[in-house]
């Protein structure tokens, strides 16, 4: 499968491929915080970068990465940019794709960045939407290759997501599914992938859409020998390698019926060091942040410099963002010629790579 | 005529001068378009750019060209900067002028982007004011040169614009008379230049104002040996190699009484393909964009590959902004000693040209 | 002492590092104003700018600041990134200082960027709270070194701010006492250091708050040699060499009971030409800006090109910001091998006086 022009979901990746884009990530990651060697991929190039909603950590990685690449961000904050009003979303998109070398958006709904992507001569990566957050999958990825417990491959791996089916849950569904691990939803009836996710739409809506969800997930998992796994029982999470939760409040709250999400939840799916041992001894804890601190999970897990992943997940946005502009952008020659760092094999191996799987 | 330290007014300007710096947008459009060498003439020079309105194509295209330019944009937008208020415009002119290297406003109301230059010892650009919107004539003419109908130069050119007088349409009026064109309004009584411009005063005020933007294009003519023809009658565009419209409702629609447009403009000022061969069985389609499609341009026009300039144009804002800066910023000099690409002789011509002209 | 990670108030600086970094301002802007070397010092790096309130020439000089350094700002305004809201401050400052190289804050309230400080791994630099304005500051000292009366140390120098005692006041008694300047706010009771601070907080709070603002300086003088001088009486400010005002109305003034700023300070605090010259025959007029003219400063005197050090000081304000990004950012090596530039054994210097301090 060739490699698509655009970032919009990883399910339209091989396995191969995303994780060509990960070994791209590890080298520039070692290049740049170990070697101060800054690989200038999209030198001149201009990202924008379109946030329908606000937003600090995508933000953040985008328009560091992109400088790290000796390129340059604009933001176009809330407001500032409609997709789709008096203009059509294919005009703007048209335009924006002469005007530009590379675009983001993180959009309230899917539909509007798929639109940009088909209207735009540039390539086009999805920030978020309703639907998925494919960056924050690239990234939780690398953190979990970054930190594999001994003798694993991460195709051996467990992932358990703890609580809510939000979009960060189908997406780490599908990134888990598609790479071959064993993913598992601990969360109450209603609110699990197959019969309440992404909490957009009418209760019919949802659950027709949580059986494509789940349709899309079995077909990596045929492809892939993954498993994926849906229960309110906590003997499902048994033997996970990577503890994962988020927020038990949506960005999408305002449009459905508001039940307390305490009640729902608390105490039986926030994370505590019992749930993190009763996963397994060394389970590592993942969250997307920002956090609730002792809603979703307790500080002694959070905090705990062994068992807690978020902080070095948190970086890892910036680092797997990074390889997604250098492989989705229109690259320059690597100027390396005369250079010494510690990763130059690793990067020229891993670029070549992905010009392989782009060929 | 020396060159002035601003871009407010293209009728400041000579012919010459504005045909120098369609020679320099070319030549670098060449070089970074086809040759990929970005021609740093502005390397580490800051660009302020004042946004009193919203504004999706100038941004881009100021902060695309700046970075090309090896330069870098601040982003002011609505709210951010006051242009005289408790602080004198004059003294935040001047402050502004010693921290940035060039700016660029797009105001309110023109006397604001003129004070700016006036108290600024940095260059200012005009990105668009109730009266002009210099920025896009340059875009414009640059599109007309590229699309030269075999065997004509730009001084033989017909210009069409359809619809109502706003400033886009009085810019292009400003333009083509200066360089010698012929150029027509062809749109209903009480909404052409010397009857109806720019949507902003009283009707007293407005039809004083109509006679003086006439003047200013005669007075162009004069010197050029262009034409201005305003009509209401269709017959004015036969023979327009270039058929110009924009939306028809203004920015400035909520200052003044409002008729409903479509009763005004519809059918008889919509660009149709009919309209369209009435110019000519060539003639070719230009809009400044965003458009209302199928209000003042059916689709058949505004994506026919042949007939349709409205994409390239819109392209071309970046391309000729990009040469404005590098006109009017002060210049680094350009680094491409034993670099080698196909635009290197007509960048340095036009460049040496430019310098000539300033000198 | 050894140098802070951090830059929140010039009172955790001695005055030989703070005298190290005025050094460093000046051979950085003799490299770029006159040779045109910009010391790409922070090269690839990236600064986050969080506004909490709009401002303008703070903006500006760190956003001009680090592009002159080779470096990238990117901009945060109000309400676009929450310092403890539903995350915790300290978390919000873990993931921050992960993703960038170098921060800034200006922010309503100082714990907020003390926090920002505490909880980030990056340095961050204070852009002005409710306390103090630590870069207007040391810009302000650089514009006194710059212009030194004939034959005067700054150790020497009498500088009198007249006036409120807003935050700039407050800062102006920190930096001038800790160099061994003398200091003296002629002010209204109720409006001076010791009874009238900050417009925070109720009256009680307020006192208590003057009472330790006064001891720090105190103990400042008691290393340096400064003193500090509260008066009502004109009689003060004789002798000074520097005339300092700010604006009669303050950022916080709806949060305290209002009382009629001009009834308070017109026309006994009125800066006007009697008032400089009783002062002294040389004395220069200097203001943070904005200023409302013919308020608390009259034409006459802000136009003066002899006697008004005003728009040096703006543009200070740049030239001082870059000497602190490139103080407290991890500074990528000076690469000027083989370059010629006048200031260039002035910078060296400057650099190796900044490392020895902070070895």
């Amino acid at each position: 499968m060739s490699m698509p022009k655009d970032f919009i979901d990883t399910n339209e990746l091989t396995a191969e491929q995303i994780l060509a884009i990960e070994d791209l990530a590890i080298a520039m990651k070692k290049a740049i915080k170990v070697d101060g060697y800054y690989p200038h991929l999209l030198r001149n190039k201009s990202l924008g970068m379109i946030f329908q909603q606000v937003s600090t950590r995508t933000r953040l990685s985008f328009e560091t990465a992109m400088c790290d690449l000796g390129g340059h961000a604009q933001f176009y904050g809330p407001g500032t940019i409609q997709l789709g009003g008096h203009e059509s979303l294919e005009d703007t998109a048209r335009v924006m794709g002469d005007l530009l070398d590379i675009m983001m958006a993180r959009v309230d709904r899917h539909k509007d960045v798929v639109g940009l992507a088909a209207g735009s001569a540039a390539p086009v990566l999805n920030g978020m939407s309703e639907y998925n957050h494919p960056t924050q999958e690239i990234g939780d990825l690398l953190t979990m290759i970054e930190n594999l417990p001994e003798g694993k491959k991460i195709q051996d791996c467990k992932l358990a997501f703890i609580g809510d089916a939000t979009q960060v849950c189908v997406s780490l569904m599908f990134i888990a599914s598609k790479i071959g691990m064993d993913f598992v939803q601990f969360g109450p009836k209603g609110h699990t992938i197959p019969d309440g996710a992404l909490h957009v739409g009418t209760p019919e809506e949802r659950a027709e859409f949580g059986k494509q969800l789940m349709a899309v997930g079995e077909a990596n998992c045929k492809e892939s020998g993954g498993t994926i796994t849906i229960s309110d029982d906590i003997e499902c999470i048994k033997g996970a390698d990577f503890v994962y939760t988020d927020v038990w409040y949506g960005l999408y709250d305002e449009e459905v019926s508001g039940d307390n999400y305490m009640d729902i939840f608390y105490p039986k799916y926030q994370v505590t060091m019992d749930m993190m041992n009763f996963a397994g001894p060394e389970s590592k804890f993942m969250h997307c942040l920002p956090a609730t601190r002792n809603e979703e999970v307790v500080d002694e897990v959070m905090d705990d410099p062994e068992r807690s992943l978020c902080w070095v997940e948190a970086e890892n946005r910036k680092h797997s963002i990074r390889a997604l502009l250098a492989t989705f952008g229109h690259r320059t020659p690597l100027n390396d010629e005369g250079v010494d760092y510690s990763a130059k094999d690793e990067l020229h191996a891993a670029l070549t790579k992905i010009e392989e799987l782009q060929a």
